[in-house]
């Protein structure tokens, strides 16, 4: 059988570490597919660091001249930011009829549906297993696996440097910035760390687990996001008291005002999968009515294990897979419409600075009440240590409240910084279920 | 598009739910797959039970007929048993070219290479995803997803009537016995449970999985067998004392003497994703060469689940696909050699009732260390109350050994009980790290 020509644009950690295996690994890779797949060109930035690891491969020096290779059947895009070289490139390979697998997930976030839609009409494949969590092949579940199921729910912890962080302020007691620092210095966080910490990847990635779990064109800009960097050690404590941790997740679910996207650090009960779920690995929890909840854990990023996500799209190809890039044709991919983030709904932990005399938490309370939000339960504590930046005279007060919607919290919170009982804003977590 | 028509032979918990879903959600599921799928064929014990959820589906009284109609695509058999009418339907519907979907581990595990081979031949499919742990789409999984890797290990809990009854063991610190009986009350646990708690369940499960991981021929007589009865409440608490929880797991694993296929009770360290599996869910963990671990939780049966993996299957030939029932064919599964129990490495737990006197722990510490056998730790305690059947004069002991070989540990301990200063057959409790 002919073999499956691949070309691979891009020889970073990931782009290196597919090259060494297709070539290393390709007997068994072939034993695996039924049909040899076989490296035939190579584009990267820097030609000679990549001579060594070319074999029989033809060196490209520009990316657009690889996708449109008369000898390649597959171009995979490893190049990365979702405009540039990575989207021309992947947009040429697609007209010249090649098939396209890519670890992008900011150029399938902003441009998945057109890119898809091409795709389609060229009758060949856009893979992105990779994109999405690593070496978890969440994509091929939610497209193929799950097709008998209605899924009500995504959720994810899909960032490793924000798990690493929590984890890290959660087992040590140590404050953000000199995790933060620790991360950088192990390499899992980046100089400038903004993307990942302030929930932006995370964002990326929910887009297109929404668009596979829904049927729906990927969404961006429907997506609430909130990073890490208020998340505080005094937070995770309480959290820890009161049965939670604190994850950074990206949620999509169904609710009765549309779908709803969102990316917030959240408190999940210790007894779930997530709260077990530590240091720089990725997890995805999805909720669907046949199989009612499915739980993926494993590597989020790291050369191997995203070359293993490239490598079983490759393999989807080798043996003639033929599943469109979001499970079902371009056009009949809804835009659903989406829930704001004022309706979302659910329980609310809020840590206040309370004037330390009688009647504060009455104040509170009442204010509270009017608003009609009740409460799981209420926490008073002397700190071990008085907070850095905490006011004197004031005390911690850890809320928890049942159910109610994000717009009466902080409506309440509003008028309770206006009445003048507590220093500083409120800290407010929202609490997933289940 | 013509659509996909499907006789489902078997209309028990799982059948159901297929023939009701595959209604229910009909353009629902035409629209993930891109083509309608249609139950034109039913057949079952009970046609008066069936006669309401036939729809425009045809009755068949016989597996058989079914089967071979030219008004079905693709089989599906959910009757289940590795012999009879299963086993002639499935091998009927291959020969007349019908695609196969089956939810049946004995079927696989005893005849799987044969049937591979048929329908390989015959160029039809033969899909079992929910053979294996439910709605837990592994066989996926590790048939595609993984295809760029090689695996060393897989192992699982595969069966939740032991995890059910072990995860009650644990909480309420009650006997094996008592927690069966509640398993059969709450319908976790058949009326005759020995093909759960005696491990036979797992191993057909684990046969399928290595049968996958590895490329080769299942082979369920290869793999060693323990079941959960002898496991007690002194077990579960030692266990929880030393940071472990116990699970009954299936292991599949490569090692320098073959592959080597165990289900046996399993000390697994808390902090690890399997122990915190509880009640009936299912887990598999997967280690592998680039993807390192990945970890698989969700429901390992009831009705919704497993069907949920059943038109997982459907939908997968909805829209045409071609994997091999092994992922390769099967005149190149291997034979591959199986490494014998003996041979096995790894730490044990041992619990010993050890006569109460001076140079008791002496002698024993003697003859293990005669045998090479180090120890990670050593507790002697007195049982809160004295266990069922315990001896006076004689006090629990428990030894965590470092890796040593079954052989190894086997001969020590038949030495220990010769030697006079224990009373019954030690306890031994495999440790599998990581």
């Amino acid at each position: 059988m002919l073999p499956l020509r691949v070309g691979i644009a891009g020889l970073g950690t990931v782009g290196g570490a597919v090259l060494r295996r297709l070539t290393g690994d390709a007997a068994a890779i072939a034993a695996r597919t039924g049909r040899p797949v076989q490296v035939t060109g190579v584009a990267a930035r820097d030609r000679a660091k990549a001579a060594p690891l070319l074999g029989e491969a033809n060196w490209f020096d520009d990316a657009l001249d690889l996708a449109r290779s008369p000898d390649i059947d597959v171009f995979v895009e490893l190049i990365g930011g979702h405009e540039g070289v990575a989207r021309s490139a992947v947009a040429a390979a697609i007209s010249a009829g090649k098939s396209v697998v890519t670890a992008n997930k900011a150029l399938l976030a902003h441009h998945g549906l057109e890119l898809a839609a091409a795709a389609e009409a060229q009758g060949v494949a856009l893979a992105f297993e990779a994109a999405v969590a690593g070496g978890i092949p969440v994509i091929k579940v939610l497209r193929e696996a799950l097709s008998g199921n209605t899924i009500d729910r995504v959720c994810g912890i899909l960032n490793g440097t924000c798990n690493y962080i929590l984890t890290r302020m959660e087992a040590e007691g140590l404050g953000f910035a000199e995790c933060l620092a620790e991360a950088q210095r192990l390499g899992y966080a980046e100089a400038d760390p903004s993307f990942d910490i302030d929930g932006f990847d995370t964002a990326h990635k929910l887009a297109i687990l929404a668009s596979l779990a829904f049927g729906s064109a990927p969404d961006l800009d429907a997506i609430h996001v909130e990073g890490i960097r208020s998340i505080t050690s005094d937070d995770l404590r309480a959290a820890d008291d009161l049965g939670y941790r604190v994850k950074l997740l990206g949620v999509a679910q169904r609710t009765d005002h549309g779908i709803e996207t969102r990316v917030h650090p959240t408190m999940v009960a210790k007894t779930t999968a997530l709260a077990a779920v530590h240091g720089v690995t990725n997890a995805v929890a999805v909720n669907a009515d046949a199989v009612r909840e499915l739980t993926l854990v494993g590597p989020g990023a790291g050369g191997d294990a995203t070359a293993s996500a490239v490598l079983g799209d490759i393999a989807d190809l080798a043996r003639g897979s033929t599943v469109l890039p979001f499970g079902r044709p371009a056009a009949l991919l809804e835009h659903a419409p989406r829930a704001p983030m004022q309706r979302h709904e659910g329980g609310y932990y809020v840590r206040l600075s309370v004037r330390d005399r009688p009647g504060s938490i009455a104040a509170i309370a009442t204010r509270m009440a009017a608003a009609e939000i009740s409460f799981e339960s209420i926490m008073q504590r002397q700190p071990v240590a008085a907070p850095r930046g905490a006011e004197p005279g004031f005390v911690p007060v850890i809320l928890i409240t049942h159910a109610t919607s994000e717009t009466t919290i902080r409506e309440a919170l509003d008028a309770v910084e206006a009445g003048g009982t507590i220093a500083g804003k409120p800290q407010l977590i929202r609490i997933e279920r289940n």
